[in-house]
């Protein structure tokens, strides 16, 4: 088998084959096939797109290509949850503790990343003591005895995926439906789950802008976890404009709080509510999407869900007062409130500016080297759809420095305010083949 | 600039600005772009292509990326002929001396390559003491005193195309008309060329298969032409059948020497005709294309044109008596004839299969360290169209090694005799823009 011919074959349009699909991931993970070939490659693909079955097939031989993460020794369905990524994506926080709640095993396994505010375990390592880099039995023990716990990624999960993204991150080949699709799926599977609920964003804040294009890829992955033996389903939900009001990790924990008690920002409640439906019914401890969402409301309001979550915080070595004293989180030393400059109502509030401006701040990374400020962010007042008064305060930025001119000028630049609006749908679509 | 956003900017079907061309060209040839970004972006060409305005572009930047040949010490017009190679051609050593005789300034350069037999310069070195590593200085000199010189090619021309060429081999993107157009109009260019006259082969034994192929091959490269300020233009000639009866070096010169008496085979002698009359007419030697098959003609009866070679070879260091006593040239110990199995007609000669026996005989290079041997080939007796009798000779094989049973079974499987046959028709059009 040449790689030359398998690139061809896919330049002029032809399905590979498993044994070709494998090859090329083996090969190429192994140092075997160069880098000039497997970005040729590809681009074709780029172009000519793969069927279900090759996409299936990549999938697997990127989990294939290093470790697996064994969950076996859980008991139970293990329930994965993944978003696309957008600005201020605090569901993570909330889900874990909520479902685990209802006895959901949540084994979580999670990044840094780079982004406009850190990574889920960024987040949960705001709060004092907090530790993830525990040991994979302590993990599964931990599961099985509290339903829940997280870890930082470690080990050699899905190198071939790895390996590939960073090609396709400085050859234009990111932006490929098979490719996106395949490099989640691959993590996703490599870190042992048997069902995953998908969170695809769509909007300015999100990688696939329009709703077509995230539809589409939510259809990929959905199908590749059914053809490789996983209940998957995924909903689209919007990120035009950031979602809760906190943007910030501290900012995002404290939001968390709120909404497992119950009162969390409306968009953040009903998108936990609608993700966790499905986590519950997929891990088979709801017959019916309503009779999960019951549940989950029940668990929010008599307090099992906070307690599940200080529990969590606890047993990581967490300082647990945090969720009754939300002020030991770091704090930011200036709060600056934006005044609106007109009367009228938000019809906009471009996610990925707000972001950017948040990580100005130093919420987040840009290279894999910046060191995340926990403290500061932006905490929105309004949201689309929301009426606003002259001089009242759109939103308040968390800075630990005084000067935040070119940041204001960002943040009025991206809300607009007009005579009138409507509130952004939040939900969708649900796809689930 | 950053490659990645010119990679996308292609990848989206945008045209590129000329300073990005030149920046991939340049950057690349200097090592600072990696091939895996050179690679995506030539695949993206081959799915998005380029505009006429990029491939003129692309053919300079390649030009510029190295030395380039200044003839312009030489007086007159210099054409450079180009065909696209195919088995048995023969041209280029009747062209250089027969244009000559004309006072066309033939200054060539040439190269071995890999191919079924040597390239042009193998060809001239079968001549026992021919020497093609001149001085530029001397070779300039002989072209003015006695307007044709022929040089192997040295130095660093266009060696981003080199380096383009050797990537595009290994990741499945030579199959690209803007990429082949402009690789091939560089070295031209590069190596002094006012006007291009190009032989653009299509059937079997070519590198275009389909005559609409080669039709697009030869007007991108005329478009090219005309839009860097050179007088080019093409023919579409076939290659379905071996060019003229001889393949392999000796052979062709033999058959070359036939030609320029004006008893060559009648297709090539035909070609010769043609390709000359449009050099000729580039060259201002002649004001129509009639006009200039006449001389021709004139200098293939008159002697002029033979006594041209024999001072060409006589020039270059070669013993000029193999004019008159061909048996001088390398002769091959074996010639074994291959008899006709049944009557009828011949009604089809797959030339690529004839040139791969020719090869297995050792008149060509599979890789380039092999040492082509120059007395062996073959020579056809019949072409299509021609009536056979049974046990009438096909063709006769030259072998320095008794058995070619494997080569006799080779040609028989390439070559047809039925019922009724056709003659082939050899020019198939003339590309002017």
């Amino acid at each position: 088998m040449r790689m030359v011919d398998i690139i061809a074959k896919k330049r002029d349009g032809h399905e590979l084959t498993t044994a070709e699909i494998e090859f090329f991931v083996k090969q190429y993970t192994d140092g075997h096939i160069p880098d000039y070939q497997a970005s040729a490659f590809l681009m074709a693909i780029y172009f000519q797109n793969m069927t279900e079955r090759e996409r299936a097939d990549l999938t697997m031989a990127m989990v294939n290509s290093g470790e697996t993460v064994d969950l076996s020794a859980i008991e139970g369905i293990k329930v994965d949850k993944h978003s696309t990524g957008g600005v201020g994506d605090t569901t993570t926080l909330v889900l874990a503790p909520l479902v685990a709640a209802l006895d959901v095993p949540v084994a979580k396994m999670s990044g840094r990343g780079l982004g406009h505010t850190g990574g889920t375990i960024d987040k949960f390592e705001t709060i004092p003591g907090f530790k993830v880099e525990i040991d994979i039995e302590d993990f599964i023990q931990q599961v099985n005895r509290d339903k829940v716990a997280i870890i930082g990624q470690s080990g050699n999960l899905a190198p071939a995926d790895k390996k590939l993204y960073a090609l396709r991150d400085v050859t234009a080949t990111v932006n490929s439906i098979p490719l996106i699709a395949s490099s989640i799926m691959s993590k996703k599977i490599a870190a042992g789950a048997d069902a995953i609920v998908l969170d695809v964003k769509t909007g300015a804040g999100a990688f696939m802008k329009t709703q077509a294009e995230a539809e589409e890829l939510a259809h990929a992955m959905v199908k590749i976890g059914h053809n490789v033996g996983r209940r998957t389903m995924a909903i689209i939900s919007d990120m035009s404009q950031p979602l809760g009001y906190a943007v910030g990790n501290a900012l995002e924990v404290k939001e968390a709080i709120d909404t497992l008690k119950g009162h969390g920002p409306r968009d953040l409640h009903e998108l936990v509510l609608t993700l966790g439906s499905q986590m519950v019914v997929l891990a088979g401890k709801a017959a019916t999407l309503e009779q999960a969402r019951e549940k989950l409301l029940e668990v929010m309001h008599n307090g099992k869900a906070i307690e599940k979550f200080k529990e969590l915080v606890a047993k990581q070595g967490g300082d647990s007062r945090v969720i009754d004293e939300p002020e030991r989180l770091p704090q930011a030393t200036y709060q600056i409130a934006l005044p609106a400059k007109r009367s009228g109502f938000v019809t906009s509030m471009i996610a990925d500016e707000i972001g950017i401006a948040a990580m100005q701040l130093g919420a987040g990374r840009a290279t894999k080297d910046d060191v995340v400020d926990f403290a500061v962010g932006i905490v929105l007042h309004k949201k689309v759809g929301d009426a606003i008064a002259e001089g009242e305060s759109l939103l308040t930025i968390h800075s630990n420095r005084a000067d935040v001119d070119a940041i204001k000028q960002k943040l009025y630049d991206s809300i607009v305010i007009a005579e009138q609006g409507a509130a952004q749908q939040l939900i969708h679509k649900v796809i689930t083949e």
